[in-house]
């Protein structure tokens, strides 16, 4: 099965909202064997939805469209759709009702324009949504199935789980699977030459795609068929992913989807360990970063953001001499840091970071140079990078490499 | 002028990658009065990508392509392009010299994957990219321009500044412009029904767009029309803008669209004074956002991330009875906590978080039970917020919450 992905939203064409609910669904979808063929986002504008609707591909199943069902006057999709399928809005009490219960619940009381999201086309099923006032409409034309959602990710995601999800899995008609592989510290065409063997001995079933970000490559490898094949196309990918893990090793850092954090945090559940990070120029990154995990407070105790000298001295104890004669972005201060804060905190394992994040360097070094430290159990690591003049990326690539880091050296 | 941006990689279908190029080209293309009518994203895949080329709109001008120019197998626009537009591929050792000469730069040689970008097709105009290896092309074909970039942000983002905007800006014919008003803590619905009357005047040239996110409301002021009445424009988007501004007051927190991070820290630079934060739940993220700011080290001394009972008692002072007796997340843990981070790091104002995060609760509370605290010179606030039980939404709405009300202390 085939879908396409509509998004509704100005706000999106201007550039003020990045559409993640495209990427959630494209990821949503695959899971469930439908192949996303196209997303297309458009302004809140009548004409280009209804040409977006007129030439919708022919081998397309299911018409995902989400925004624009907002209670305020530039929310028109509902008009629009209802225009478009031949069919007339009707008041619905018990939609009033939801968005009563959903307001008390916050303490509120509706207004008028939020009473006008009770009319319902006439000729749609509606798709509940528990989570928002904005109702959401099926249409079955042509034996296509058109959804129409909110564009608040929260409630289009709860929809998409509670209804539509559902639906797909039971027409179920095309194999599709993805393995992931994620890489860190190895540039793209390094690791294209260590694997350009073995992915020309693949099968048509089977491609590989390199994803490459700031620091980090993702490998996809996607296997896909007819239905009626999957038992030998799960057996073709399982064989090639383990050729794969062969010739990468440790430098595969996951198999999931999931950010080194949840990496980190399973390595520390399992050894029973304790961390804490002192942090200068990533400014709490690398403690978010790690409290984003749920649970992660049975390993983490915490962090010191030394953003000011006297920080780092007061509370993490760096020598003072050492900062005035050679600045706070050194091997020395990045170490003394990672000491602080582990005998402070009394944990297992400690990070540090210092440098200068930019744009502007310091004490004759270039703006993207830092230091960072790990210490753990007999073991002491400390480097410098040169990370370019970026601010944002040299404090998320950081993050990135001293978690890599720390990985490596807990594995060991 | 008008634009269409055509985004290249199954990726993005795939939902592994968020499209994050066409927003910044979004934004950066109205910015010059070029109107982005579409983002279409496709797959990797050859048929996709001709049958997109033959269907642009038959009044665009511009066709913005990023993606798939990579060294990999999978990356195919650069071939797909050129026999698109009858061209063919030539080496081109100036090429090579470039990209042999960035890797220079970072201590590495080009493989011979590296080579193969040294290609170009022979009737397209180049475009340097100074930032990567994949060099750009431009076709132009019946009076429409065709650029195909790279998907990685950096790389295109350079090439777009340097090359693209300027030759848009010589050839501007429209006027477009937006004004930003972004209030936080008020619903949607209540927004506009205190601007409904007014939205109801405005001339056809301006259109009011509402932009909700957790917590915040973006309202987007659009004035559009022919270059020739710009001055016109231009007067009534500024007197309606002092409309809107009487409305709101101080409930509009930024007319630009930068964070209320920003917002801070010109309040902060402005009053000499300085900041320190405590965070539980919160975990760093509320120090990596003010930090996020270049010159953030003028006023922000640094955190405690005190994840861990430990570490609030010992570092932070907070009575070790009371966390016994009614767990760590309650009014006077807050207090104690922005009191004790305020004396030891010696600082003028005090942001303290503590709550359930989720996705579970604890001592008979919910999930998303939180308690935030700001200390300051003469002022005390503390409030206890029911957040949801999503982890995520639950801190970063507590960030934008705690963040505008130390905007509003301040700004007393």
């Amino acid at each position: 099965m085939k879908a396409e992905i509509i998004t509704i939203g100005t706000e999106i064409l201007l550039g003020q909202t990045v559409d993640t609910n495209s990427a959630w669904l494209g990821k949503a979808l695959s899971e469930v064997g439908v192949e996303v063929q196209r997303v297309i986002s458009i302004s809140d504008n009548s004409d280009a939805i209804i040409k977006t609707l007129d030439e919708i591909l022919s081998d397309t199943n299911w018409v995902i469209i989400t925004g624009g069902l907002g209670p305020t006057k530039d929310d028109i999709t509902k008009k629009v759709l209802a225009k478009y399928f031949n069919d007339e809005l009707v008041y619905r009490p018990e939609i009033f009702e939801h968005i009563k219960d959903l307001f008390s619940r916050m303490g509120r009381v509706p207004n008028s324009l939020n009473k006008e999201q009770a009319y319902f086309p006439k000729k749609a099923n509606i798709l509940n949504n528990t989570r928002g006032t904005a109702q959401c409409m099926l249409w079955e034309h042509n034996e296509v199935k058109y959804i129409s959602l909110p564009g608040v990710p929260y409630e289009m995601k709860g929809i998409v789980e509670d209804h539509i999800l559902p639906k797909m899995v039971e027409q179920q008609d095309y194999f599709i699977e993805n393995r992931y592989f994620l890489v860190q510290g190895i540039p793209e065409s390094d690791l294209a030459l260590r694997l350009t063997n073995w992915e020309g001995s693949l099968t048509e079933s089977l491609s590989l795609a390199y994803l490459p970000s700031p620091g980090l490559v993702k490998l996809r490898l996607t296997c896909r068929g007819g239905i009626e094949n999957s038992d030998r196309l799960l057996k073709e990918l399982d064989s090639q992913s383990i050729q794969i893990r062969e010739i990468l090793g440790k430098d595969i850092f996951t198999e999931s989807l999931r950010g080194i954090e949840y990496i980190i945090s399973e390595l520390f559940k399992k050894s029973g360990q304790t961390l804490a990070t002192a942090e200068s120029f990533t400014g709490g990154n690398i403690a978010a970063k790690i409290t984003s995990v749920p649970g992660s407070s049975e390993f983490f105790k915490g962090s010191v953001v030394a953003y000011s000298n006297e920080i780092k001295i007061l509370e993490l104890g760096v020598n003072d001499n050492e900062i005035n004669l050679n600045g706070p972005v050194s091997e020395t201060v990045a170490l003394q840091m990672a000491n602080g804060i582990k005998s402070k905190y009394q944990v297992d394992w400690s990070i540090a970071t210092t440098g200068y994040a930019g744009p502007i360097g310091g004490q004759g070094e270039a703006a993207g140079t830092v230091w960072l430290a790990i210490l753990g159990p007999q073991v002491s690591w400390v480097k410098k990078f040169s990370m370019g003049i970026n601010r944002e990326r040299t404090i998320s690539k950081s993050c990135l490499v001293i978690l890599n880091e720390l990985r490596l050296l807990m594995d060991k």
